[in-house]
């Protein structure tokens, strides 16, 4: 792995060129934000000004006197090529290139100029046409949409890679809504240098991240790509949402980054042999990286579902079944234990149906019992809190314990009716217990785990 | 049609049989409810009681002096033929009988022996297992969970028919969440006697309901459904989600309801024959429910999709094919315009990418570029507000006023990543515009709107 990559995720320095006293411009938000976010160095280069906020401004990179990690180059395209020179020259080992005006709309001659600076001055480019990276333990962040206008997720352990900065902010502000915390964010746009290979060899053995998340919309080198997916093995998920699946999008793609998207099938094909795991929508995309980064894989496809609506149990063993899974039906062993342990005449089975009477610490019952028959691998329970009995703090005590005391995963679904209830899932979302709105989400979150356990075939075979 | 079946909908009396003053009893919960909200008079009956919180409460149901449409039954299961035979006697139409314990749990011999009591003295009955009605406009209200365990959806056009009271109660707490308004919700449990068809013929002619939205395990008399829900027509949109669509969700269903579920293709045969829309999950139950009651059918599949983010364009245009929708090129006379209109280098086609620079004014023309050309039947507008020039409310202001000056379907993807979007997405939705938060979601609706369209086809064949 070429160490220089190190730079984009853990700077201890950070140069802005291009800086800005403007806060309306790109070299100014990313000053700004770097100023009063960033837990390292930080400099602005700019000609023009001595300072900016109080801020040291060099007039190019060579005069800055510490040592200098990385540079955000936030200039218009043309400078570029030449400023990566002199990131070069003064040591730097990687530069952020966020100008669009490249390949993306014909300027290919431009994008291979700036990629050679950079071969040449033994820089790493990131870019060109990219928002760059977002890293929320260290404070780096050289998005040029403020927090204000695009909310930022929390720390946590899923690092999102992108080809889109639209599709990218995207996902961040559904991650920052729904609570899923992000290790790094990367915009990667063109890759005209670094590209998904490097980046993903870079987060294999970055002990923040535990599920790398990638969009794509087309591959320069899918082989490059797929060794390097291979590489991270089932220990570390990595999820793949891919745009252009159909010959429309394929157009639509090509008329954006210039990418050829591809043949879907020989991305599924591929993508099925080094282990990755597909997600088909947006909300897959999130759904799935809540419930890799949260829950152990899920060692078979034996579900039990616990829940006290009946109907709604009927849905969830219908989306449980079309995911690839199965709910097989309780054996003798776990029927007698549940029926000595539930009031009589509960209907046993799988879904089991806890009713409207039902109470937290039936729920409790439920689930261990489910947890310690050995035929079913993994746990979806769909408590509904409009149940008087049924204690949404309770509920969410005794799952939360359950969750702890048993290696197999568990999904809840659920909606937050009332404001007590919503307080109390976000309670079970902290503690590591994915929740959905509905059992059609969970069950393909389920599968994503069941799929993971068996994803560690070696490749090549 | 029966006219008793109005009794159901549109009562000016009701009495609740097994009323309590006990607050966590059935009868407690549903008097309450019903004499804090009903626009009608609300009777108790119950012979322990002279007056229950200052409402008269009668012995009997022929005791009450003024004439009754509807009764509540909430007593447990064995005392209700008898109830129901005197509520005959004494002229109400329909009577609701809430309690379970019938065929679900093995006693068909009770259920038939109830339903032959409404037979023989000629009330019609809802349920019994069921929750009976809300309905918004009135405030009739028999729901045993009270509201601030389920919150009620406000007056609107969507009517919810359910044989199941836990996803009933799920799609009404959805639906109060995400602002759907309802014209009725009716849960008819195990449907001794009144069925899908006879609600359906109601609601067929109600003016306040727009779509019919209808979730089912299984059918008991599936020529009556299909003949019923053809006679509605393509006017009103009849959208159905069927569970027990695979084997293991029938078999939970039969052990649930009862219900022989029957074959799923079977269902999509005939569901298809007759006009109605399917929804395949329960977001898509709720989806398509708020696209089908606020916009106009799409009379073709051709759709524009207008976005600031390139690279959600291209998943937006996946979405869309693959539910079965087409996204044309833009042809020589609106790509001209589009130039014209538009800012010189924008990417001009289909979607069309209005780039970091996008403001309210350039949505307008574009949306109303898009409108005014014959190619396009429906359009989809993906407005990402973390681009500073384009401002929320003017934005959502062109997009309501193009939606009232033209005819065809527009739905918006957006997300609501800050207070300020939030409050806006909810003017747009109040005012008619469908807001979903993926490109997935809204091309699901999109094609529901299209198959709206073509759903004319009269039946039997």
């Amino acid at each position: 792995m070429d160490e220089r990559i190190g730079a984009f995720f853990r700077p201890r320095s950070v140069a802005v060129v291009g800086a800005s006293s403007n806060p309306e411009k790109l070299g100014g938000v990313i000053l700004r934000q770097l100023a009063s976010g960033f837990k390292g160095e930080v400099y602005a280069v700019n000609p023009r000004y001595d300072r900016i906020d109080g801020i040291p401004c060099y007039r190019s990179v060579g005069d800055i006197p510490g040592r200098v990690d990385l540079a955000v180059i936030a200039v218009r395209a043309e400078l570029t090529p030449r400023l990566v020179e002199e990131c070069g020259e003064a040591g730097v080992m990687g530069a952020i290139v966020i100008a669009g005006g490249f390949s993306e709309v014909g300027r290919r001659d431009l994008e291979e100029e700036l990629a050679a600076s950079a071969r040449r001055s033994g820089v790493r480019l990131l870019g060109p046409n990219c928002m760059g990276v977002y890293a929320p333990s260290t404070g780096l962040d050289t998005l040029f949409t403020p927090s204000n206008l695009l909310p930022r997720p929390a720390s946590g352990n899923v690092a999102v890679l992108t080809q889109s900065g639209s599709f990218g902010g995207i996902a961040m502000a559904m991650m920052a809504r729904e609570g899923i915390g992000m290790s790094y964010f990367v915009s990667y746009g063109n890759r005209a240098d670094v590209d998904e290979a490097d980046l993903i060899d870079y987060l294999a053995v970055d002990p923040e991240t535990r599920v790398i998340a990638v969009y794509l919309e087309g591959l320069a080198d899918g082989r490059r790509f797929m060794e390097s997916v291979a590489r991270v093995g089932s220990e570390k998920p990595v999820l793949v949402f891919k745009a252009g699946t159909t010959e429309a999008g394929r157009r639509a793609a090509a008329s954006h980054t210039g990418s050829l998207a591809g043949s879907d099938l020989v991305y599924e094909g591929a993508l099925r042999q080094v282990g990755a795991i597909r997600a088909r929508t947006t909300e897959e995309f999130l759904d799935l990286g809540k419930a890799l980064s949260t829950q152990p894989p899920s060692h078979g496809p034996n579900v039990g579902v616990i829940t006290n609506g009946g109907g709604y149990g009927v849905v969830a063993v219908d989306s449980l079944v079309r995911a690839g899974l199965r709910v097989p039906p309780v054996g003798g062993e776990l029927r007698a234990r549940l029926s000595r342990e539930l009031p009589p005449f509960y209907p046993i089975g799988n879904p089991i149906d806890l009713t409207g009477n039902s109470t937290a610490d039936q729920y409790e019952r439920a689930v261990r019992a489910f947890m310690e028959d050995e035929l079913y691998h993994a746990l979806m329970v769909i408590p509904l809190f409009s149940v008087p009995a049924l204690d949404p703090r309770e509920t969410v005590d005794v799952l939360l314990s359950a969750s702890e005391d048993y290696r197999k995963p568990m999904v809840v679904v659920s909606v937050d009716v009332t404001a007590e209830v919503s307080s109390q899932l976000g309670r079970l979302e902290r503690g590591g217990i994915p929740v959905y709105g509905t059992p059609e989400r969970a069950a393909v979150a389920l599968a994503a785990l069941h799929r993971r356990a068996r994803a560690s075939r070696p490749w090549p075979p």
